[in-house]
């Protein structure tokens, strides 16, 4: 067992939860980061360590009940204290409602919303005992409002909102941050630079988010005081319409 | 066939979806109303009917697609035209986010917001082709934010929300008219009797709401020209605080 | 002195304005209506007498306390007690903040929000001590969120809206109903027909609102027992993007 | 002149705005500190001197036009180009909307929103031949809704967030960072010291806020790049209910 402490981040496949893991392992954190699959997760396991980092990738569906309890015990067992939880997975689909099968729209909610219920509970479960302990979800501009063809995804990011608010008064005056981070922007991933292209090219404008700049604003929100939390932040970039 | 128009009311269980069915039926409409067992419908057919409507009960589970599909389907085949589908299933339970199991936390979901995006997507798909009707759907203060213990709750009442404001936007310009009430209310029902007697005391005060009243809203709601469409209100008693 | 009541109309220059006083009207309301200059009021006066209605146009600076305070002991005391009040005046300008004056930047607020303030305070003193009334107050999508070029108009309509939720709060538990229309769309008026001419042809297809139609809103919320008041509602056409 | 940057902060009499100075001028900018009597602004002057920073106190009233421009062009002539802009002053009063002279209504806007106006415009027209700059608003939690006796402060709040957020909208894409601030808490002041002892008991335990870790917060939001910037975030104490 290290005398250090543990950062989980459930959805590490993207730019951003790899960028979060990155950030908080340079600041003496373990990183302890999953998806469904451990072998996408190597190489980002390794640049942490390259970088002179400790990290650990885990295999894990985070729909799954019984995988997300037996991951954060194992964390706590084998690894560290768990001292921050991050909720990174998005699940942005857009289809017309009639389009919108009911496993479609089950499964955004799962992926969304339900795995944020999961690791939100069981990072609250093992952090309030020790009485500290910070768990951010990342929310998006379909968390605020619904739109055409956003049916199930607006609907799974609105309920992680509501999770969020919900644990924030709940746990905040039990000394556990959670906040929730609306992030409205493109970000500098193979994705937009593959599917917008017109999009990707304000990137040297700064039109796109760095990634990196988005795990400053979680390891900010980790470090407030808790007489000056914050429970809610938009992340845009300046050339954003909204 | 009828050459009237049929109204479906998922979740006439308590007294707002009765007295929806009734205030229809009184202005012509065939109250088709469901709730899971089909016998306890039976006193509200029975009193529209003695009220000189039209009403059939129906046994559905709002969470089963295949019930939903083929209930919308037979009211079609064999009752009249839907014209009109609201969604009124509430599934109100607070607990700490701790003691919410993942089984209560998707029941809740399940029955407040899956079972309104079947039936939102299955009355859009017959309306869709005639080019007109109306889907409501019932809110609630948990629709607009969290609170303590109110992790499941209101994470369903916001995807319900989401639903119902990605419909009104896909649908509005086909001529479906979507809406979301939010009813931030005791209602005069046995359970505030019986549970909290000192509100249920404010009666004589117009402290409660009387569900016909509730009804008279959606009534409004359904009359509304289309260059004037309301897409959400809120519903309180004068005294109530918020 | 009638034994009638009394609806005042503050901006009853537009089409919706005057669509309002001729709703009240028509249900036996006296209706009050202000402008700036008196005689612009004439033809909406002669309009609701024609319709065997009853109607008085006064000259009112709304931004005038003084005017105010005069205009309302007038009506109370040479026509009717006053039971409905509408606030109904915009001024919706666009600029850059840049060149925004602070004199337009006063002027929007002072006549947007500022004769509000004045109206609401006056109508709600003269209907306390009786214990009824209705309080209702015009908005807009800038009441909900700033826009490029929209600082002085979001400003006052933000603050118009705040004053609305501050009396409901404070007056709904006096029986007093106070209320806050969003009213998002173009509206048939001469304006509209000059100005926005693609948008006008859109009338055809209910793409403009009909001012008859928000007044029957105004009217509905007259109407509503207290047991289940709405406080704020949207009015959109069918087809109008959000 | 200085080859460094100034800081102007508005509303630099409480606790909030003096740490915000304090704050920049330990990072190297010129404090710019304005009330409306200079002499109540010697002792933070005289604080920020002898940390080792470089300040200048201004008496300026915020709501007079020809005193902020004065100050701004009396700032970029005489000291150094003016980086960063806060406004800072709020009006928290809570009267009865019966009781809310006109003068007081006026009086309340005129501080806290007026000349938020007066600065955002005046400070953008200097940055904006630059092309950068930062312009940051104190809101409330009367930011976000309105409350009994609260018309005129939540008018006036509601006010100047539209403000921001217009004013971010329109000056973001021109690299002019605006931002609003939800601070939602009892401030470690005198004030509250004499007037809720209760609560400022809750001091050792971190439950009102030390403005050093606000000013943490503004200083954090300058330094953010412009791929990701914020432009709304609340700042409540860990145990504050809301």
């Amino acid at each position: 067992m290290s005398n250090k402490k543990a950062i989980l981040v459930v959805g590490a496949g993207d730019a951003t939860g790899g960028a979060i893991a990155r950030r908080f392992a340079r600041e003496g954190y373990i990183a302890c980061v999953t998806r469904r699959s451990a072998d996408k997760l190597t190489p980002l396991v390794e640049q942490i360590r390259a970088e002179g980092g400790e990290a650990y990738g885990f295999a894990c569906d985070a729909r799954k009940e019984d995988e997300t309890v037996a991951l954060i015990e194992r964390i706590e067992r084998e690894i560290a204290p768990l001292e921050v939880a991050i909720f990174n997975i998005g699940a942005n689909v857009r289809f017309s409602v009639l389009k919108t099968t009911s496993r479609v729209y089950f499964k955004v909610w799962e992926m969304a919303c339900f795995g944020g219920f999961l690791m939100g509970r069981e990072a609250a479960r093992v952090m309030l005992p020790r009485g500290h302990g910070s768990i951010f979800f990342t929310g998006a501009t379909a968390s605020l409002r619904g739109r055409d063809g956003m049916s199930a995804f607006a609907g799974a990011k609105h309920a992680l909102r509501a999770l969020a608010q919900s644990m924030a008064r709940e746990l905040g005056p039990k000394n556990i941050h959670v906040a929730h981070l609306v992030v409205d922007a493109a970000i500098d991933t193979d994705f937009i630079r593959s599917n917008f292209p017109d999009r990707y090219a304000t990137k040297q404008d700064d039109g796109i988010v760095n990634p990196e700049h988005i795990a400053d604003t979680y390891w900010m929100l980790h470090q407030q005081p808790r007489d000056a939390w914050t429970h809610e932040l938009d992340i845009r970039p300046w050339i954003e319409p909204w």
